[in-house]
């Protein structure tokens, strides 16, 4: 069995973590192959910084820092020190040193012309991930930009990272930007990955700038949609919250609710189409399944009326064991689905 | 007055340190602009490594590991181990966390098209060297490469920083290239600071390597010797031996001896010219005064026969103090040929 999930950075690499233990002890057979979010990367200090494929190397590798969240272990922060005092970082954006090893290695390779596919696939060559092998979504360079309203009137952008961590997305969002979107391309390697599949699960990570970017891509929707296997996806908002990160800013900003059926309807059935974004015109739908937690039960209706295969089931990822339960429904929603075409 | 120095790293760096402390002592309107070889320069890890360049930084900040004789005090190396793990550095080159913040800051700097120059002196504005300015001999990347002989026969090169950290310069050299050399140019900064000149000095750095490397930089040579100031050379070879660092096997490579006096016939008179390295011609001379160490008194009149004012004065920079008195005892051999001219 081959399994692909989309995900983006900390909430989707704790979804995969699951996963993975659900197939080390359920699926041992099976492959995970991972299509990761890049639209969060962005160039600072001369160096590319790639968060969410970070998030799923070093959290897949066990190195990844459970206490604050983010970023490397035991980490420091002499170098970011020195960045900031000749200033060529700001200070609300710290690097720190184990993680640089990483950002540094990367921008060496892609300066050489290695592509950021072939970046991952070498940084994945000094872990164990388990198995688990990490495709960006696309080789080219797709940064996210987010508009906000000027002081003074008007409108002005900045780089998604700094509307995110700066101003911890309290700017309200006027919409966002994928800088370089229209000529960019899926990677090989997640082509490859979807062609394959036997089931998609989109992980429960931001469906907009994780989610909504991976499948923005040119080529992205229709590969998704070509592909015999089905798709399941898992609500990143539980209860009108999102689990974790600040997906609700985000939403308000292309005018969907915080709410675990408005996502879904922003993907869309795979028979129809989903949510219309902006000035956009609806695009084709992808999922055949989706999992709400048991506080939103009462949404399941409605989308199974939709034309998705929804179910309630608990949704939080306290630890492991409830990540790998998690990851488990969603695999057995997807093979159900697949059994029952 | 207007005094330029011509130097290396670390014992370039020790001599300016000295000539400093002279001038806030006996010349405190005096003005100081060190030149420095960029020969040594490399792509490390993707990152645009300048020895050289930072030795002087470093020291004159008061920032050198003077234990250590190289490098930032207080260093960790937690990248460096990231760097070696990912394979994008060799284990014989180590780059300090406090030093990398330079180099990124360097590489983030050129890679945005600013020259070398630029670069160092947005490094300057971080410390305060005391009015000391310093200027890359040229904005150009000309990397020493060194040719050795191949075990099975024939011969290869290396960069020089392998043959000199790795191999501790035990390969016996060929020869030295000089990569990009042809079309490379002083600095304008170089070349605005020796028209200024009232006195100029050669500081003992390594002959071939460090000031052999600054000389040959097309333009440079014809630009020191078309100064007005005197140009006062300081031996780097005492009683037959590199006062630090391996300058014997440098000189080896060029067919001259470790000596006091061969060192100043190879720079040569200004009213003559200096010794013929390979194959090429001998190049016009460049020194008006020469000092060397007293246990080197012996070269002092074959020397003054051929052109070169010569003094035997203590050459070992043992403190501050030490290193202050030989600057002095150079720029008075200076000052001394301009009112004698």
């Amino acid at each position: 069995m081959r399994i692909v999930v989309l995900a983006g950075g900390v909430g989707g690499a704790r979804f995969v973590r699951g996963l993975r233990e659900a197939v080390r002890w359920w699926h041992p057979e099976a492959a995970i192959d991972v299509i990761v979010n890049t639209g969060d990367d962005w160039w600072l200090g001369g160096l590319r910084i790639t968060p969410d494929l970070d998030s799923l190397l070093y959290t897949l590798a066990g190195q990844n820092d459970e206490q604050r969240g983010w970023g490397r272990v035991g980490e420091s922060e002499r170098v970011a020190a020195e960045l900031q005092a000749y200033g060529v970082t700001p200070e609300w954006f710290t690097l720190g040193d184990l993680d640089l090893g990483t950002h540094i290695a990367r921008t060496a390779w892609l300066r050489s012309g290695a592509s950021l596919s072939e970046v991952v696939a070498r940084l994945q060559q000094r872990w164990d991930l388990g198995g688990v092998r990490l495709h960006p979504a696309t080789d080219d360079e797709v940064d996210t930009h987010v508009w906000v309203a000027s002081d003074a009137g008007g409108e002005h952008d900045l780089h998604f990272q700094e509307w995110w961590t700066r101003y911890r997305a309290q700017l309200p969002a006027l919409r966002f930007e994928q800088r370089g979107l229209a000529a960019a391309r899926p990677s090989a390697g997640a082509l490859a990955a979807l062609e394959a599949a036997d089931v998609v699960i989109i992980a429960p990570s931001n469906p907009v700038v994780s989610i909504g970017t991976i499948v923005s891509i040119p080529g992205m929707r229709d590969a998704l949609r070509a592909v015999a296997a089905p798709i399941v996806g898992v609500s990143p908002i539980i209860a009108g919250a999102a689990v974790r990160g600040m997906a609700d800013a985000c939403l308000a900003a292309i005018g969907v609710a915080t709410d675990a059926g408005a996502v879904a309807r922003l993907y869309g059935p795979r028979s129809g189409v989903g949510a219309a974004v902006g000035a956009g015109p609806a695009q084709p739908g992808l999922l055949d399944a989706w999992l709400v937690d048991e506080a939103d039960a009462a949404v399941v209706d409605g989308l199974r009326a939709d034309g998705i295969a929804t179910d309630a089931v608990p949704l939080w990822m306290r630890d492991l064991d409830s990540a790998a339960a998690l990851a488990e429904a969603a695999l057995q929603a997807g093979l159900a689905r697949r059994s029952a075409s």
